[in-house]
């Protein structure tokens, strides 16, 4: 059975009678039902009774009702309700639009609105550039998914992939102060969402593709970037890749290897995969070798997949030809972004000393970090759970934050690379262990340092 | 020289010799070049000289700077930044996108993000009708332009409109508390544009047309409230036809005339023009005659356009030949939605006897206020600097916060005339004279009113 986990937090409103020593027999009720009582609130308390709304984690929604069961069946005690608290916590939506401007009274509302508004449109007109200053374009990216591979839920479609875009926008503005909006398209046509997007353009700073599947996103990300002139980043590719890349920096400066010496071993050849590949490769990595499902690729495997084709072409210099465990044996990286336990210990057992296992796939990675932990020196996972958790928030917020600032309109190589490199850093020297590769998510310093290190590389003279 | 505005408003900054008895002074100066000061703000004062910031309603950009060139030629004054408020207001923009949920710690993340949000988005999945439960759908409405018709400006393109679409979420939220987002579209295609709003959809509760060109408008108005299960509402349209009729009750109250009876003159056969008629014609006006360039619409003029054509066929039963000015001979009420001056104080002396006029062209209406009262009973204008200013902000906030309230999937006649009847409804029988027949656009009555009348109708049993 999965760990008890806030995602699947209930709250229970429970009747007890009184006289009944309420918070020691209810909680240990809960407890003894496999659950981790997390709050208590008595709620009502008279002399026949009292009422106490009791807050747990459980392990889904099978064992929450067990939970519920287990306490309705102590002696006096009446569950009267259960609430889901990420149900509740959803409610309504999870973003609200605000006005930044006050709109009190007719001077006000000449101003922001009719006529005054209509010198700024001129503005506007005349000389474009204007919009960055004087609309929120400065400060807004959007969203944008068509609910074609969301979580590790797949195509669930547009209106319910929401939740999830929602909750990025959240993240945007929690973490670097970004307005981010959902645009959460009701088609899968390659050609139609490019053209919407575009069409969209002049109200965003930049766009963040989200959870769009391949090999659409591909098509997708290269025809945007090309067609718009605001910054269009797809974060399951290079949002992984950047923090990948972050996570190995550090895990090597452990291990005391260099990048163009490691011998890695990618899992998964998908958006992911072949971001994290072409980012390595920028990098100096010299020894890498893809796996998918039909083992390691290698030029001349005959792929149709563009990408495919390119890491082939790109990887593998030794045309090693085998599984994903043979060419694990003597390896010193593992980078897993493909599919639940596709490794084992005994495999990991193979690799070389001072064995770097980054398992990524979500919710459950390639291999449970404890089993990883028992042949490998530097473990990384998804997982909150574990030390070293690899997390796309890390790097999208920063470094939008820094695009916008910089008034970017592409996005570089080498600014995936600083943003990388400036997360490694916010762990310092002294911090750095096996167990502390990558700064916390709510860590303050990372989204401004990985701000300003795009600024810098937008900024610089030579800069695209 | 047009008036003095806030919509001109600028702030000098200012230094002066001290002893220099500053507020007479330079307000006398400032009073004196024409402008209307509403602020003196003393910055610095000192032994050799005192710095005061000068805030004054100007006619425009060339009389602001006569204005500062004439405070900076008294003696010993220096006018050293001059900053226009209106565009101090527009810096950055006038929306900011706040997330509703707290994101304190890993337990809010792993409920408002992953793995939490996955349950959500499949209970969407599961059952589509939890979108409007448990995302910004419940609240959202999208703000859509096309760029093609904005204000009084014309075609300034989706960029140059963002400041009016800002605007325009600002009053939602302001008035009505609904969430809205501008969509401006860089594309003048009317299936494109279609197609984007169709595939945007599933974010929103509601779709607000703004600003978009005839007759482009129209046919993106019916295809889009036959392909959507969400309400499409045209402002320039409906929104208009809202509030006069809103007007034209009052009015009709105040001269004791019936709608049945009343002869009215329609000057402009657009999408306002249009959607006044339709909706006077709904509520028994039976003697419309409507004009355009051309003079007065009949059945068999030979016009090609359908929403002419079903003007023709629908109003003007006594076929009248002539002009706006024949026209209006002998007619009760004058009712302007096309442009600046068309008709004169001699045209309303030849109306009958306790005439109404509601001269609605922006920002100049088609007579003068002034003018049209020397002979009509009631006068009312967009402008807000005389009395019964006709603002669709009296309609649009409460219309959509009825619709999201009541969950509707659509927008009926019956729910215009009840959202009418509402804002007419909020000035008193006590208080209704020829100078107060709508309520201010900052009276707090008017938006709950629209809504409760809007879900009546929503919800009754019979409703569409």
């Amino acid at each position: 059975m999965p760990s008890p986990s806030p995602g699947h937090a209930i709250t229970m409103r429970v009747a007890a009678p009184t006289g009944f020593s309420a918070t020691a027999e209810l909680t240990s009720a809960v407890a003894a039902a496999g659950a981790e009582v997390t709050a208590l609130d008595m709620i009502e308390s008279g002399h026949d009774g009292v009422v106490v709304d009791i807050t747990c984690n459980t392990a889904g929604e099978e064992h929450a009702a067990r939970v519920s069961a287990a306490l309705d069946a102590v002696e006096g005690v009446e569950v009267r309700k259960v609430s889901d608290r990420t149900f509740l916590m959803h409610l309504g939506g999870k973003l609200s639009v605000e006005p930044k401007v006050e709109l009190r009274n007719r001077d006000d509302l000449s101003r922001a609105y009719t006529p005054g508004v209509a010198r700024v449109c001129l503005a506007i007109a005349a000389n474009p550039a204007d919009a960055r200053r004087l609309t929120i374009k400065r400060n807004t990216v959007a969203v944008v998914t068509d609910g074609t591979a969301v979580l590790g839920l797949g195509d669930i479609g547009a209106a319910a992939a929401l939740p999830v875009m929602e909750g990025k926008a959240a993240l945007f503005k929690r973490f670097a102060d970004v307005d981010a909006w959902p645009v959460c398209l009701d088609t899968t046509d390659t050609e139609e969402i490019i053209a919407i997007v575009k069409a969209l353009a002049p109200v965003y700073g930049g766009v963040n593709l989200e959870d769009i599947a391949a090999p659409r996103c591909f098509e997708i990300e290269r025809r945007l970037r090309a067609e718009l002139d605001i910054p269009v980043f797809h974060d399951d590719q290079h949002g992984t890749a950047i923090v990948v890349l972050a996570a190995l920096i550090n895990a090597l400066r452990v291990v005391g290897k260099a990048m163009a010496d490691v011998r890695i071993v990618v899992s998964g050849a998908g958006a992911a995969g072949s971001a994290i590949i072409r980012l390595l490769h920028e990098q100096g990595a010299e020894h890498i070798v893809a796996c998918d499902r039909k083992g390691a690729l290698y030029a001349g495997r005959g792929d149709s997949d563009p990408h495919r084709q390119w890491i082939a072409d790109h990887t593998n210099p030794g045309r090693f030809v085998g599984s994903l465990h043979e060419a694990l044996v003597g390896a010193d990286v593992f980078i897993g972004v493909s599919a639940p336990d596709v490794i084992a210990a005994e495999h990991v057992a193979t690799m070389a000393d001072g064995a770097v296992v980054l398992a990524l796939a979500n919710p459950d990675p390639e291999i449970h970090p404890l089993e990883a932990a028992r042949h490998a020196t530097v473990v990384a996972t998804g997982r909150s759970d574990f030390p070293n958790q690899i997390n796309n928030v890390l790097a999208f917020p920063g470094l939008f934050r820094g695009l916008l600032d910089a008034t970017a309109r592409h996005i570089t190589t080498p600014m995936l690379v600083a943003a990388a490199e400036a997360i490694a850093d916010c762990v310092g020297r002294d911090e750095l262990g096996p167990s502390y590769i990558v700064p916390s998510v709510f860590d303050p310093r990372v989204a401004p340092a990985v701000a300003e290190a795009v600024v810098a590389v937008a900024t610089a003279p030579a800069a695209g």
